[in-house]
């Protein structure tokens, strides 16, 4: 985009572009939380990372949806943001020897994962709202909701076993 | 680090590359917000990112303390996630045209920045109590306390007046 105008000109354009950049987080992490839940050792954190897999997609689509609302296409922007903590997420992840310390690595990746899509989200819905758009705020509201509950589970996992083990 | 090993092979090595991940990330952070500085027109944001340039720097001497009470080198370990989410706020804010839309999106950059740090000082502390070093999660929780209170006013600013001008 843009090498000799600026793309973003309104506030308007400035949530679409948002609106793209968290669609290509999402479609990013579908396909990383694959190798995750083969990663992980501690049973329920593996299907804690399967159910948020199917959670995931259905959030891509709850996008799709937004992008429809709006009357804008469904596309996405390179999103350096989410392509750095999944870079970071596989280093790390390589580092580890021991099973049980990469379960509490993978949670802690996770986390910097769902804080990203909290704080696009949480933006996202107030900028929807600013715009008059409260019918895309709430469909927006869903994902964030969703990615809370993550974070609480994931918070739960580590403080109720997996740091334990780990140590 | 480890082409033929891995190298973090306990929990404390796993603590300690997070603290190291930290630090380059606070040190990125420092580098990077006198341009936000610069490029906020709002005042009450331009004030607020200059007190958090001055927090960022007392971060950095906490995180050296932690360094110190857990008897490890000061060092820092790249960070590709902080550099992903600095390198997109650059890259929408020098698309943005209007400068009450930049506003907002410096915030919702400033914003993203802070969640990773909540998600990473979070991880921190609850290492580091499972580690038995209260005392350096004690140190670590006044960083993510700082973190969170920045949210709460980044938010506070967004929701009242800064999306408002932006729309």
């Amino acid at each position: 985009m843009g090498f000799f105008t600026k793309d973003i000109q309104t506030f308007d354009d400035l949530f679409v572009h948002t609106l793209r950049d968290i669609y290509y987080a999402e479609n990013q992490i579908v396909k990383a939380l694959p190798t995750m839940i083969s990663k992980a050792t501690d049973s329920s954190l593996k299907q804690g990372f399967e159910t948020h897999l199917g959670e995931t997609k259905n959030q891509i689509k709850r996008l799709e949806q937004v992008f429809k609302m709006h009357g804008v296409e469904v596309s996405a922007v390179n999103c350096p943001a989410i392509d750095g903590i999944l870079k970071e997420a596989n280093e790390v992840a390589g580092e580890v020897a021991d099973k049980q310390v990469l379960d509490a690595a993978l949670i802690a990746a996770a986390q910097a994962v769902e804080h990203y899509e909290i704080t696009r989200y949480g933006t996202l819905v107030a900028w929807a709202k600013q715009l008059g758009r409260n019918d895309c705020a709430s469909v927006l509201q869903q994902n964030l909701d969703e990615e809370q509950a993550t974070d609480t589970k994931l918070n739960s996992l580590a403080t109720r076993g997996v740091n334990r083990k780990a140590a």
